[in-house]
């Protein structure tokens, strides 16, 4: 059917099942047919009906009120003020121009929910559909401003998303069909992943990462392979997917939109966010540093109006052969396994992204069941014989041992961590070992966005697993919110840090030390055989992490412009299993446990020689048909 | 060094070498720096210093008269008419715009060869550079029209070279290099070949072939993957190489330059011609059927205009970090392998393409010796376990043997054949028994175009093997000359033949029978069971020819658009062995004895699993990295 035939078939049902509908349009926006009505009863109450007409086209349907009927936001806001009751405690409303609902932000949610009175009150009187969600414990100054975003470009994105409706309902072109797999970025390598998904229809395009080397001699390596044929004019491009917000798989996809791609994004809404944060800081710090910057804002603006927020789980058709669900993958906020749905029951491809199969303070295991999967691609960060074998709670063990063993002898701690994930899980784990008594009380010093990064969490409380979720929204008892947590501001705040001769711990953005705040305490500190560097994460070939946490006696970093040698006497130390990424063993096991076997699996994501390793080894272990492609090779599966 | 600075350093070189040398002009014409001079010792005797200074710039330099002390081609034709002596016997003479050189065709060519004088008189009064052929035997109007066309497209072409002069000393870009092979069409498949070849600077078709099935449930299979973005738009291709003229080699590089492809094709002379010759049949016999055809003769045409002809053993710059060198491939006339010796040093790729390892009645074995090889690609038409292994002289005894009984039984034989290398062969094993008489004298009917490409063999004597050439050139004792061949001519002389009850041999085309007069004889034949039908060449799965050969017991043709259904009670014989392409103990001792050893090696052109069976064979006996491409994939080898 073409995109005509799925609107008049939609109102057709329509017509049939409840012929007063007052339907005043019924349109596209993007994978889902909406239709406006004048009818309350139908917008308000009817679901059963959207639901049944969704499934005998199968289309998403939604229903809302036609734009004529509805009241301004100003007037709105002011009615859901007086209609919810005080002692619901409403912290804000916002409105979802996408979807029409009124977002009501309540500290007890409940006392509305249970009030269904409440709800069809403020649905009938405002023609807004209300949704009660819990008002976050934490504000989120990226969440806020992502939300005013949107809303700003409302009309933008209404006709984007008409525009992709027509595309979507583009009939198949008759012919061969082929499905073909390129590598382009983060293949045999840890970084700039990207990987193209064409089939005879549809070009997809997972993920597109950078390098964050600053080798003036080698520019080029910073990016996938994105001049290549394949992937040129970027606006060849139907899809692009997102897995997870690390700038090796989010860095560049803002350069996509700069060079020409005006497409969907599809990720989760987490993702969103912490992608346009981070990729909003390397731009910043980029400019700081004087490092030549490939992107500005307006293209990471870009992106975010062509935005498609997906939920795990949720099936859209993303072109008209293909259809993406977005699971779990454990690895941070937010963060998914793809799954693409190619032809009719045609076939199948799983890219789990970068993932963790084992439970963590903040997520569920990666999800391993999928309906159907006949390609498998997977991850081999940590697949290399001599990588960390530990499970999450001894990683804890291991970091307060290392802090007790620090406090002893006068001196502090310093953790170099990403703003995303990692620090949340240090954080968590320092205020459950100072509850428990396990560390002495300590002042715990938060740098760079770590603190932003943490209410980006509290904001998306879906995304965590269920005992976070509930220590935090449920018994009100939110770790993030220990007072031994302290953010720092200001570059005073900062001195007065490093000078004081407490006993602390910092944690630090980088990650990989290259660049960022940690490398000012770092000057400071590792003179002194006192103090301690705590790796908690990767570590990548290249990076002044690596080459410090294998033994450098002493580094050249430049203060002031001016090469200044570091001697390093500060104990340098290794908290293995704090990790995102699944290590061997947790590999192995997905596979073990995965549903469906895939036939074929694709390992990439690995420094050095480990992706081939690890397709070896699945290849033997297994038995199942595995291998490792070189950036710039194409497979084909179907 | 840039285009104008080469040009630039060859002029000065000449300054030093030959003070007082009247250049008048300094251009590019493809690769070669072309040197203009109104001095007649330059042009006309000092090759040392055209040498010299090739040598010094790595380039190739040609010496050439100032086109204004050139006579016009009818004077300068009437004066060497009076030098060159009358016993001589002189043939034809006609002009090479692209080099300056006046071709001399004639029956004695050693009495001016031997005569320096004549040639320096010849040289110095009519500015031509005069070149002294041998008359070919035999009279191709391919040939002939072929080279009125170039003459005629003399300033365009001159117009392409200088502008293609210009790329081919563009400096290379800098930046990463890799290099890249893409399989579009003949990889585990026979037919259609085309094998993309992109280095981080260049873009390089091998072939771009069809397979001539007339399906029109799936007319995408007929040519290779040519609409993917590898290879879009075709106006970014630097160069096509042509490997050897049959179509699916050949057959569509029309269509490159019919969809904006202008650049140049690289191949043999005969290669050219042929190429041409199967084009121009091609699109005849498809519209003479109804088939929808794809090109024109005037793309055919567009392709002679931009297309170099190459010497076997000759080095050419194709693109700033990509040279060419064919080799002799022993396959068909003209046929070569590929050698590309890619950056400076940097890597070597042969793609031996369709080749007989093995000293044939017409060629030469293919060339395994290479200045340097790390990938290599082989085809593998006959490497399957139950494929042909008998040698050339055996398959002449089959073929004598089947002609003898046949006879005896009063039956006459009818061969299908390709018009290129297979009826030459079979020309030659005929020719040669009935003037041993291992055969008795017989008529031996020649259809299609056999006669017009058995002419272009003989025009081409350098690209057959030693003995054939000095039997054709040196004995004249030319085979193809013998009394017993008829070429049929009309319709009329057809049915004829066919009423006839003498016993004859007949050679037609098509070699797979689908389609050409072969089809015609076929009908008459099939039902009577005192003829024969005698396979000498691979018929291609899904081809009538196969379904014949594998044992039907009768078939359904059309007639005048009717179907006829034909009872085959003709013997069906098959002289293994007359192969163009090497059998699998060939292939396998090509590998065996090829210097130097390849690091991998690529199998492709092979039908159903051959491709892939062949690579695990070759990686358990040489132990070399072997594999075969799919269609569509691409591996990355550098
Ligand atoms: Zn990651
Ligand atoms: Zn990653
Ligand atoms: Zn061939
Ligand atoms: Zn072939
Ligand atoms: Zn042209």
């Amino acid at each position: 059917m073409s995109f005509r035939d799925y609107l008049s078939e939609a109102k057709a049902i329509f017509d049939r099942l409840y012929p007063d509908n007052k339907i005043s349009e019924v349109d596209y926006e993007g994978p889902t047919i909406v239709v406006y009505t004048k009818d309350e009863e139908l917008f308000s109450k009817r679901d059963d009906i959207a639901r049944q007409i969704a499934q005998e086209l199968r289309r998403r349907i939604a229903v809302r009120p036609d734009p004529s009927i509805m009241l301004d936001e100003d007037t709105a806001e002011k009615l859901i003020k007086e209609i919810i009751p005080d002692e619901a405690g409403l912290k804000d409303i916002y409105f979802e121009p996408d979807t029409g609902e009124a977002v009501i932000e309540l500290d007890e949610p409940s006392i509305v929910t249970r009030n269904q009175e409440v709800m069809v009150n403020i649905k009938s009187r405002t023609k807004w559909s209300p949704r009660i969600v819990r008002a976050p414990p934490m504000y989120s100054r990226t969440v806020k401003e992502m939300r005013e975003f949107l809303r700003s470009v409302k009309k933008e994105r209404k006709e984007f998303l008409h525009n992709l409706g027509i595309k979507l309902t583009t009939p198949v072109m008759p012919g061969e069909t082929w499905i073909r797999i390129t590598a382009l970025g983060g293949h045999r390598e840890v970084g700039r992943s990207a990987t193209l998904i064409s089939t005879n229809n549809s070009k997809i395009l997972v993920d597109c990462g950078m390098i964050n080397v600053n080798d003036p001699d080698h520019p080029w390596e910073e990016a996938p392979y994105l001049y290549v044929p394949e992937i040129q004019p970027f606006s060849s491009l139907d899809a692009v997917i997102l897995t997870h917000a690390h700038l090796d798989h989010s860095g560049l996809v803002p350069l996509l939109y700069k060079y020409g791609y005006d497409g969907p994004l599809y990720t989760t809404a987490p993702t969103r966010d912490l992608a346009a944060l981070l990729q909003n800081d390397y731009i910043k710090v980029a400019h700081s540093e004087g490092h030549k910057i490939s992107y500005e804002s307006k293209h990471i603006r870009e992106m975010l109006k062509h935005t498609i927020a997906l939920k795990y789980n949720e099936t859209t058709d993303i072109t008209p052969d293909v259809r993406l669900t977005l699971y779990n993958a454990g690895h941070i906020l937010g963060s998914a396994s793809v799954h693409l749905h190619i032809g009719d029951g045609l076939y199948n491809i799983v890219l789990s992204g970068d993932q963790k199969f084992e439970k963590t303070w903040l997520f569920n295991p990666a999800v391993n069941r999928f309906p159907r999967v006949e390609t498998f691609m997977i991850e081999s960060t940590y697949a290399g014989r001599d990588d960390y074998t530990y499970t999450r709670s001894r990683a804890g063990e291991i970091l307060t041992d290392v802090i007790n063993r620090t406090f002893e002898r006068g001196g502090s701690v310093l953790i170099p961590v990403f703003a995303v994930g990692r620090s949340q899980e240090v954080m968590l784990v320092i205020e459950d070992a100072v509850k428990r008594n396990i560390i002495p009380r300590t002042n715990v010093y938060l740098e760079g966005m770590i603190m932003e990064a943490t209410a980006i969490h509290a904001a998306y409380p879906e995304y965590l697993n269920k005992d976070l979720r509930e220590q935090i929204m449920v018994k009100r008892d939110n770790p993030f919110l220990s007072d031994i947590f302290k953010q720092v501001e200001t570059k005073k705040q900062r001195e007065e840090i490093m000078d004081s001769s407490e006993s602390k711990i910092i944690l630090a953005t980088a990650g990989m030390m290259n660049g960022g705040p940690v490398l000012d305490y770092f000057k400071s500190m590792a003179p002194l055989r006192e103090h301690s560097l705590v790796f908690v994460g990767y570590q990548a070939d290249g990076t002044l992490g690596r080459y410090i946490q294998s033994g450098a006696k002493n580094v050249t970093l430049t203060d002031n412009g001016k090469p200044v040698k570091i001697d390093i006497n500060m104990s340098v130390e290794t908290a293995e299993g704090f990790s995102g990424h699944s290590n061997k063993a947790q590999l192995l096991n997905y596979i073990a446990t995965m549903q469906p076997k895939p036939q074929r699996i694709l390992v990439n994501h690995g420094d050095g020689d480990k992706c081939y390793e690890f397709s070896r080894l699945i290849r033997s272990k297994f038995g199942i048909d595995a291998i490792s492609l070189k950036n710039l090779e194409t497979v084909r599966v179907y």
